[in-house]
């Protein structure tokens, strides 16, 4: 839409980029302060309670009657990140679905790599459906690699012989960790944020010694088949284009229902944008239509 | 939606498939039977005209008033099917958008290889600009060859120095005249209606001795950036399924705006399946508010 909003917020990024030689804790404090200088919308409240012995912030939108429950997966590479600091994408996608979000504090790498973040992810789904939520009126959402963690739940809930969500939706997922995408090299010079040297160093963080195409750790190599509806979201100005692309590619081959919705000229996951970004805005009501569809009504 | 339409269709797909050893006068005479056994809609005309020199059909729906232009290209492997054939699916596109159709009878293979089709379609666009049609006011629309031949006329007019169309809907595109999808092996099973063994002697008809991989023949192997917002359906159980997962993925690299929409289950251009297929509704709905919101309001 806004050419002049897109190179905004590309100048905005390169100013302040991840520094190659910061290590985990730097890095955690560089990206709180990048998401707690956006405060929550007024409106939006972040409540902390627990699901399954994992914490979780229960995310509400004022004037919104929640029927229905969005499980949200913050991103960071698996290693940074917090539920608060995505709360403002999950209230915008609670938002649209008239549901309730719970925005997930899985257990963060190196400290508890592979597969803590996955069995809090499936422990927070299965104290859901316990309570006597049914998988009808959920759907699962989230960025970046909490996008993968989206997908590798849907893959372990299936696998476990439980009921599956309505219906998912990841945005600028990372799901390929072997970092095998063209992308990661053709898309360096337009991703204002990520590079194969910044992420290369830190899978090792998180896979600790497990191979890294593992299905739960790299959910473009697990079988996709049977998984509910499947909305990504990716910007083309971004080196996880190829995770996003591959993800699709890979799912319609399993016959799932997928749809991938690429917005050109944005960095990776742009809908955090919203208040500078008309594509955002734009992304985020698409996806709406695409989740209240498939919720039951 | 419905396991048992699509087990209908399925069946009567598979009872009466294109014969291997058809030459192409039976093929279009099966083609025929088979697009004329559907009558057009109550409310539906479909009226011969021509514009810039090419004959074309115009389609236009009762109570609809025509605000826009779509133009339309069948399908048939550029051997087959005639514009009054698909008009039925260009008043569905045209219905949906506040549109007039133009559906284009454009020259076939082998009497008129390549790059006949391509000429034709080129020269009616022209003509609509030429006749004062604004470029946000049109859309380009076509199903499986036609599809492709879409994607060549959108780069072929860009080529031109054409200012384009406000965007474009393929379904089920035929963009990879050389046969190079996974798909076209690993979904043999799953399609009632084409395989490999059918389609690869029909290749050369068209190219009549040139190069497959030239991009205005088969798009996927062009350089997309410039490209309009492009949405590209298709259904998972076709050979054709890796064509439409690779134009995608071309044009997201080309910083292209691109919604790739994969339905599970279904044939080859399901959307011609309206009165028997809920998918096939839902999904021209999808594409009608894709190219509704893109065309000047």
């Amino acid at each position: 839409m806004s050419t002049e909003q897109q190179q905004t917020i590309d100048a905005f990024l390169r100013q302040s980029p991840f520094p190659l030689d910061a290590d985990v804790e730097e890095l955690r404090r560089l990206l709180h302060a990048a998401t707690s200088a956006q405060p929550l919308p007024p409106g939006v409240k972040a409540v902390p309670t627990s699901l399954g012995g994992v914490p979780v912030v229960e995310v509400t939108v004022d004037g919104v009657e929640p029927r229905h429950v969005v499980v949200y997966f913050h991103g960071g590479v698996y290693l940074l990140g917090d539920a608060l600091g995505s709360a403002g994408l999950a209230a915008q996608v609670g938002g649209r679905t008239d549901a309730k979000a719970y925005s997930v504090e899985y257990r963060l790498a190196p400290e508890h790599p592979y597969p803590a973040a996955v069995d809090d992810a499936l422990a927070v789904y299965e104290a859901l459906l316990a309570d006597g939520v049914g998988p009808s009126d959920i759907v699962f959402s989230g960025e970046s690699a909490g996008g993968g963690l989206v997908v590798a739940t849907l893959v372990n809930a299936r696998d476990h012989g439980l009921p599956l969500p309505a219906a998912a939706f990841v945005m600028s997922p990372y799901v390929d960790l072997t970092l095998s995408g063209a992308s990661i090299d053709t898309k360096e010079a337009a991703d204002p944020l990520f590079s194969r040297e910044l992420l290369e160093p830190l899978v090792a963080g998180y896979t600790a010694g497990q191979d890294p195409a593992l299905g739960l750790i790299s959910p473009v190599f697990a079988d996709l088949s049977g998984l509910p509806p499947l909305l990504i979201q990716v910007g083309s100005h971004e080196i996880l284009l190829d995770d996003a692309v591959t993800l699709a590619a890979r799912a319609a081959a399993a016959d799932v229902e997928v749809t991938l919705d690429v917005t050109p000229g944005v960095p990776h996951v742009f809908q955090a944008y919203g208040p500078i970004l008309d594509e955002a805005g734009a992304a985020l009501d698409r996806a709406g239509q695409f989740l209240a569809a498939r919720l039951r009504a």
